[in-house]
Formats: structure tokens, sequence, C-alpha cells
């Protein structure tokens, strides 16, 4: 009895070991195939080129989808639909800033608005500024200093976080909260330093927050921060000149995109992988998230080409809207919740594409274990970690269904020298970083529908 | 006595663990600095904009000297010398290849010699082409087809390699010993695809080895290569022109150069560090290797705004010509040897300058491990290893002083597109990966001075 239960053991760990070993060789047919195949990389140029410029409500962004969609036509899955669904949306078609200077010419500063800032007036909003490094120091100052002014937010990046989403963290409320903030102290625009690393001209734009009183608020290059900073210390009354010119509509209609395969053993329950194919105005949207889009959209054709047969059903999501109002993630979560249909996990890709770090998991601590047991798979392609964080913009509202979420990681250091600006164009990406981000994502897929995740 | 014994380790515990503390405060003030500082990125953009081309015996390798000298002196170290040497050099002032196509107009393909080809006669050498995939295929084909042809080596590189460096590998075998194999059969040129991941018109030179007989060598581009292989199928008696005008000079003075703080309790005992200032004639030589100088000569920068006290000498060597005879490394070595000089350490960097990824040790199993204890300082700012491994070409020679060698290793996925091309250039360093290097490579040395290797 003692030897059966050794001899049973003993067949089951070899069976085990075995599966292992299989399981590493596919994996590397999965980066083999990854590796060796430019479409990925093809839609991406398609992307930036054709359109660049994404944002919810544009044209590009219905051609965006529509390149897509075909894509996933050609590749034959098993369905493909768009997903309607109405939401505001903004557009801006000019913005400038001017330093009017008692002395010299007015100094043209490289800008673009924050969405969805307002218009300003056609002849833009003159006004004296008033330089603040924090919400708390214009809190301080209060209305009195504050009303009639243009607030300048102007705290520097902390350059000695080591992780640049850290850095952006500790900078990014100046753009989030500062215009509604400055408006609620009677300021009439506010101009805010690129939340970024790097030193140069592009502006770097993103989402602010407006509750009741919007006014114009735009986004300077850090030169052009430091220069305007400079101006006002020799000439503290010097007045600045602000226009925007933009437009807010309060309904109109758009669409995410799916595509998926219908899983062999239990097509009820869902792996839904995605990433945001909106991108700001002002940008060919590269790594964000151009990147997150292809590399997503690219694991389907791999498990075609590689004949994988998925129990579950493997469905990718190309959301629209992240960016201004997060309305495409938030129509997806409320589709699946009507449908009463049942997602077994969540993966989301809106990190750029760099060398491959890490997946993080939001979800139980046995989800994170469940998935972490997976890493000495992908520890040979660059994952280093697989551990509790972060999931996602677009996939966060299915986290009150429950749904464990999780998110593809890759090396910070490039990623907000380009983030929302037009430095964010396709030269920027590197093939095999790209391709090793398909094969990764596709493997974690892979191994997460076959073997499960608890 | 018990008691006694428990209460000591207890307190020596106690200590060794706030040490260890401090020492995270104190690593974290060395990036600090490396993070806020940019003389690195200046010293490099200077070595790529006014010194590029710095191969051994040209006058921009004496230029690129004489300002990292300066830099040092202007940095007030104990001592800073040129440590005078001769080498054979090698110059090429230019190269082309044509195919030469009965129907057609010639086809100019982008070359560049390899180092140290011999020149052609003035007019080219004009054959038919041989296109073998591998040293062992050309064997095969034996001198009665070889003889008199063009060779050309046109193996593609595997691009399923996961780690670059091992793509490289796996290809290089056609640029370093191709041209020798080819010569002994009768060949009258060879032309090599150049060792690359990339798919682009850059050619990538690199060394060669002749022993007898040399021929005109000259990389191609990889679409270059590809074109050149599809007229082949076309028309397998086309001819192709080679030319090269280069030249190799028995013997000339060049200098490496060293800068040191002499070590206040071990002066005796020198931990020495470097990178290669010299590069081909046809690159800035950004990434390899003007990024592992500015990083190797930053730590004495960081040592001393830092204060810190060293024990051992920490000296740094910026060798010249690591690409073409390593003539540079051997006559450091031989003056090490010569002086009786004790090193307790050399390490090199010459992986460029991107993301950092790990250190590698080639010495004892006790020397990996006494560097290996120092992981956790490191692996906050990337470095996920500290493992056997390759030591560096510059500091080879050291091996047989039984000196303990290791390099600093960063992501290597963009490496190989820029390696030995013009596209190596200052625009592709990064900021701030740049910077983290500096701090790995100050932290590491400050660590094995202060807590010793053993």
């Amino acid at each position: 009895m003692k030897y059966r239960l050794i001899l049973m053991l003993w067949v089951v760990f070899a069976i085990e070991i075995n599966a292992q070993n299989d399981e590493s060789v596919f994996i590397k047919e999965i980066f083999d195939n990854a590796l060796t195949n430019q479409y990925a990389y093809n839609n991406l140029e398609h992307l930036c080129k054709f359109a660049p410029g994404r944002l919810v409500g544009s044209e590009n962004s219905l051609l965006a989808v529509e390149y897509m969609k075909q894509y996933f036509e050609n590749l034959d899955v098993d369905s493909v639909y768009l997903q309607e669904f109405t939401t505001p949306v903004w557009k801006c078609d000019s913005s400038s800033v001017f330093i009017l200077s008692s002395a010299d010419k007015p100094i043209m500063l490289h800008c673009d608005a924050l969405g969805p800032s307002p218009s300003s007036q056609s002849e833009g909003i003159t006004a004296e500024v008033i330089e603040v490094k924090s919400l708390a120091e214009l809190e301080k100052l209060g209305r009195e200093v504050v009303s009639g002014k243009i607030v300048f937010f102007n705290r520097k990046w902390d350059h000695t976080f080591v992780r640049t989403f850290e850095g952006y963290g500790n900078a990014v409320d100046q753009r989030s909260r500062g215009p509604e903030k400055a408006a609620e102290y009677g300021a009439v625009a506010v101009i805010i330093r690129s939340v970024t690393n790097s030193m140069d001209h592009f502006p770097h734009t993103g989402n602010t927050h407006f509750t009741d009183k919007k006014i114009p608020a735009v986004a300077i290059g850090t030169l052009d921060a430091d220069l305007l900073s400079e101006h006002l210390i020799k000439d503290s009354k010097a007045k600045v000149r602000v226009f925007v010119d933009a437009e807010e509509i309060p309904e109109a209609k758009t669409y995410n995109l799916i595509a998926e395969f219908k899983g062999k053993e239990k097509p009820e329950e869902i792996i839904v992988i995605g990433s945001h194919i909106d991108t700001w105005f002002n940008t060919q949207g590269a790594h964000d998230d151009g990147a997150g889009v292809v590399m997503t959209s690219d694991v389907l054709r791999i498990f075609k080409e590689l004949e994988i047969e998925n129990k579950r059903t493997i469905r990718v999501v190309i959301y629209m809207d992240e960016e201004l109002y997060q309305s495409g993630g938030k129509a997806y979560a409320k589709y699946v919740k009507g449908a009463g249909e049942k997602h077994y996990l969540a993966l989301e890709s809106d990190g750029g594409a760099f060398t491959p770090s890490m997946f993080t998991v939001d979800g139980s601590v046995e989800n994170v274990r469940g998935i972490a047991r997976f890493l000495e798979y992908l520890e040979p392609y660059g994952i280093d970690k697989i551990k509790a964080g972060w999931g996602g913009v677009d996939i966060g509202p299915l986290k009150e269904m429950k749904v464990p979420l999780m998110s593809y990681g890759t090396d910070s250091q490039r990623y907000f020298d380009l983030h929302h600006s037009a430095n964010d164009t396709f030269d920027k990406i590197n093939l095999r970083e790209l391709q090793l981000g398909s094969g990764c994502i596709t493997s974690i897929i892979y191994l997460i529908d076959k073997y499960g995740i608890e």
C-alpha cells in the first residue's frame, strides 16, 4: 500500500514535470512566432501614420477602428463587431500662449490645450500670471490674489523617482485638478508645466477635471515653462495671452471594437484582453496606446497560427475613449452587466511597448498566486515579476463585478518622454520590444486559459 | 556564557541590520546624484558630435582622449595621465560595392569595409559571386568553385534568440572568420551581410581576422544583402565590383587615459573600472562605447561630490583600441604586470547605456557570491541579477593575473540595431537610462570597495 502510494505520487510528479517541460517548449513556439512576424508592427505603423490624433469623436478614431475591424475579419476570428455607445466628445482646433512683454515682441510658447478645456473668447484671455508650485500654494494665496489672473502651475518633475510612473503620480495633480481649483478661486485661465521628465518644447496634454466652472487650460513644454518662469522673475507684472479654440459636444455616437474566439470547453467564461485605440489630438499615439492595440490584437493571430484550442472564450476589446471621458470602458462594463456575461479575467496593455518587465494583478491573493506561478515560463523573455498591482483604466469598471484585472508592464524609463505629446511617434517603437510584448501577452493568456488562475 | 554568546550575536546582528539600512539610504543618495546630473550625458554628446569615428590612429581618437583628460583634470582627481603604447593602426578612406548587371545600370549597395581590410586595386575587384550561408558551406564548395570569386556570406540573423548577444554570437563568424576562410580557398574579395537584427541599409562593420593572405572585405546593409541575393537568383553569373581604399600602418603611438583616487586605507589595492574610447570609423559610437566611457568616468565625480572615503584606489582606465587590435587592454595589462601592481577587481562597461539589467562576474565562485550579496541594494534601480558571466575585452588580459573581472549589462534589445554602424548616434541615448548606469556602476564600486568581495 505504501509502495503503491509512492508509485502514484511518483507518476503524478513525473507527469507534472513533463507537462512543464512541454509548456516551456510551447511557450518558445509562441515567442518564435511573435519574434518572426511583423503584423503587429505593420498595424501600428498604419494606425500611427494614417490615423494619428485618434481622439474620440474624430474621423481618425473611426478610421482606426475600421482598420482594426478589417484586420480581425481577415484573420477570420469567430466574431467581430462594433459596440455602439454615446459619449460627450471634445475637439480642439487650435491654441496659443504668448508672453506679452513690454520690452520685447510677444514671445510664443509651445502649447496644447488640456481636454476638455473650453474655448477662450476669440481674442484670447490676457492677464497677469501667478506662478505656483502646488495646489496647496494656490489655496494659501486665496481668491483675493488669484481672481482675474492666469494661474501657472510650474512644479518640476522629481527626477529621483526611479519608477517614472511614480514621478508622474507626484506631478500630475497640477494637470488633473489644478484648473478646477484655479477656477474655484476666480482664475481666468490656467497654464501647466507639461508632466514629463523630458526637457524640451513638446507640450504634453492630458485630462483635466472640471465640476462647475470651466476655464481655458493649456500645457506648455518644460523649456517653455522655464522661460516663462524666468520672464516672471524679471517682470512679475508681465501679461500673458492664452487662446483656445475648442468645442465640447454633449452626445455623439462612437464604438468599441470586439473580436473573439469562442471557448471550446467553457465558452461562457470570457477572458477579455484589450487596450484603447483613442489618442490625444496632438499625437500618433504609438506607445500610448497604439502599441497596446496591436499587441493584444496579435494574441488572436498567434492563437490561430499555432492552432491553440482555447478552453475559454478569448475576447479582444479595443476600447474607444480612455483619454477623455473613459466612456468606452464604462460602456463595455455596462454591456457585460446587462448581458449577464461571466468574465473570468480582464487584461489591459496601456504602458507602452518597451522591453517587457512585469504583469500586475488587481484581484484576490489567490488570483495573484494563481497567475504568479506562471512566472517561470516568462522569465526567459524578460518578465521579472508577476505581483499584486494595477489593472487598467478601461477594465477598471469590471472590478465591481469582481473580475480579476491585470496589466502588462514594460520598462518605463522612456514612457513619459513621449506620453500625450507629438513626440509619441512610430519611430520610437522598437520592433523586437513590440514583438516580445505580443509574445508575453499571448503566453500569459494561453497559460491562464489552460490552467486557470486559482 | 550561553547568554553572553546570544547577546553578542544579537548585537552583531543588530549592527549588521543598521549598517544595511544606512547603506540603502546612501545608495539612494548616489542615485539621486546620478539622476539629477547631466555631466555624463554632456560628455557623451561632446564625444559623439565633436569626435565621431574615433578609430585608433585617427585624429579624433586623440581629441576624445584629450577631452576626457581635461574632464578629469577639472574634477581634480589625485592623478591623471596618459599611458603611451605602440600598435598597428588601420584607416579606411572609402569603399563601394556595385552589382554590374548586364541589363541595368550598376546598382550601388551600402557598404563599409571590415577592419583591417586591405585595399583593392584602384579600379576595384570585379568577379562573379558565390553566395553561402556558412563557413561549412564554403568549405564544402572548396577551392575549385571559390577560387577567383567574390564570396558573399549571407546567413540571416536568427530573430528567435531572445538575448540579442546570443543572436550576434550565432551570426558573427561570417564576419570574424569568413574573409580569412574565403582567402584560403582563393576568393578575391568578401562581402558579408551586416551582423544586425535590423532590416535597413546601414552597413555594420567590425573586426575580421586574417592570418596570411588578406583580401578586401566589406559589410553591406541587410536590405542590400537581400537585394544582392535576389539579383543572384535572377542572374547567377552577375558580376560585382568591390572597391576598398584602406591602409594598415605597422606601428603608431597612441594612449590609454588613466585617472584615479588613491585609496585611504589600502592604496596598493586597485579597483579598475573602464571602457573603450575608440569606435569604428563609420560611427559616433554613442552606445559602443562612448556611453561606457562617460558612465565609468562619472563614478569619480560622484565619489568626489558625495565625499566618499575610498579604502582602495579607484582607477578609471579609458582604453584605446578595443575594436581593431585590442591593443589598449593588452598594453595596460603589460604595464600592470611590469609594475607589479595588485588589482583587486576590474570592471568594464561595453554593452551600451540602455536600462540597467545585471552585473556579470568572471572570477571564483567566492567572488561571484561576494558581489552577488550586494544585489538587494541595486534591485530598486533595475539590476535583476548579479551572476557568473562575461568580464570584458579590455580587461580580459588581466585574467592571467587572477584579477576578478566584471561587466555592467543593460537591456540588450536595441543594441545590435546600432552596433558598429552609422546608426549608433547620440540621439539613441536616453538621459535617464544613462544616469541609472552611472548610479549602478558607482554603487557597486562603492560597495565592493567598502565591504570587499570575499
